[in-house]
């Protein structure tokens, strides 16, 4: 097996730039970092290329059948490449999925879709998605300015979801209008005079909720295209929810 | 006004200090990190012995009266001190309230309380607690595993709901016993054969809810005292929820 020790390494320099999306782009291949996510991209019949692994983990004698190539890291290197601090040393590359001419074909439309505009924090992000994989329902639509679906901080806080659910790139307001046009109502999250109280909805089986950016909310222009904003009414003296704790709430309200 | 720059000052030591217990502890001090938790402080009237700023902060021409004490420090001293990795550049110095001989006297039980059994995660206490406060909870019980109330970390991550609430530290046995013998049932969150639907439970308008470690659940002990379990059912394939989203569903379901 090949080892490869040193942080000078040009296949070091390479990975760690799969870290940005240009570096992504250009190799096309995302990495996924640690034995969860990667057992679950085998299981979800994702396209690995290697697994990268440590001498520590190749002693737990794990199975490597699954993978056409492998490669032997120092943890140094592990360390390097990984978005986390205590990695525990082992990474697939994986094939980074074409961007399709139409991310709106093929959509399963017959259960809600979770819409993020403008989301910033990967934590958040991948928690969102967990929670919607939970909740049941069909995918997550990245918009423009929400974080790349393959940053590894992004991919890591998914923990699996990232394979059970349709995950999209896509300018919003097309996914919002499409939907609209399907007969199925898109919600908005913002507190405006307009806003209706979540649990004063009945949503259909199958519909659109969108989150906003953490501080600024939902940009104008969707929020313009919205069937309805719904609120949840703050009881304490919070000043506001936690973006992914206020998805979770609305999603397992509205679709139960 | 004092001036403090090198991180070898007697003074910057024992302030790092204050990101441990045992510091805290000692000094009988406590650290409020950032403008918005300081000023949040401030309007809750939390006794403050001195404030820590930097030169920049000074410079937006802050309003200062409040504070007893003032030490100009360096960026290099904020980011020492700081457990976040880009500081805003002020600190309160707060007081420690002391320990309560009997943390269990005088607490409003008029509204639901939030109990957490070992949970380890600062972000998850923080966005609990802050959810707890939007719910309209009346306070929260930090039992005994559970990190502590004044670390840091959690201080921040709770962004001003501690001082909108009752939070206590105790033994969470007593607390539950106490809350059953005012007739205050008391709901645990571990799927088990006896587990409820939470959307089945019309809880009344006061009540316990105890939500347990990230990756054990409740401690068995407590589980046994319970009234009911209750569980929020997954549709999807991800396999449980973050326990901070759990307990925004389970909060905001039974106290509607």
């Amino acid at each position: 097996m090949e080892k490869i020790n040193s942080l000078q390494n040009v296949h070091v320099k390479a990975w760690k730039k799969l870290q940005t999306k240009k570096g992504r782009k250009q190799q096309g291949l995302y990495l996924l970092d640690g034995w969860h996510l990667v057992n679950e991209a085998v299981k979800a019949k994702v396209s690995i290329k290697t697994l990268l692994i440590t001498e520590k983990q190749l002693a737990t004698e794990p199975d490597l059948t699954h993978f056409p190539a492998l490669i032997e890291i120092s943890e140094e290197v592990a360390s390097h490449i990984s978005a986390t601090v205590t990695p525990q040393g082992v990474f697939a590359l994986a094939v980074l999925p074409k961007p399709k001419t139409d991310p709106l074909a093929n959509l399963d439309l017959s259960r809600p879709w979770l819409l993020l505009d403008n989301v910033q924090d990967p934590g958040n992000i991948g928690t969102m998605v967990r929670t919607a994989d939970a909740a049941g329902f069909a995918g997550v639509a990245f918009g423009t300015g929400t974080v790349d679906i393959h940053q590894p901080k992004v991919e890591r806080a998914m923990q699996g979801s990232q394979f059970h659910l349709q995950l999209i790139s896509t300018d919003l307001t097309d996914f919002v209008k499409l939907l609209q046009a399907q007969g199925k109502p898109v919600y908005g999250s913002e507190l405006n005079d307009q806003a209706a109280q979540y649990l004063d909805i009945e949503a259909p089986a199958s519909f659109g909720l969108v989150m906003g950016n953490e501080g600024n909310g939902m940009s104008a222009e969707l929020l313009a295209l919205t069937d309805k904003n719904l609120y949840i009414p703050i009881k304490g003296r919070a000043e506001s929810l936690n973006v992914a704790i206020a998805a979770g709430i609305l999603m397992f309200g509205l679709y139960r």
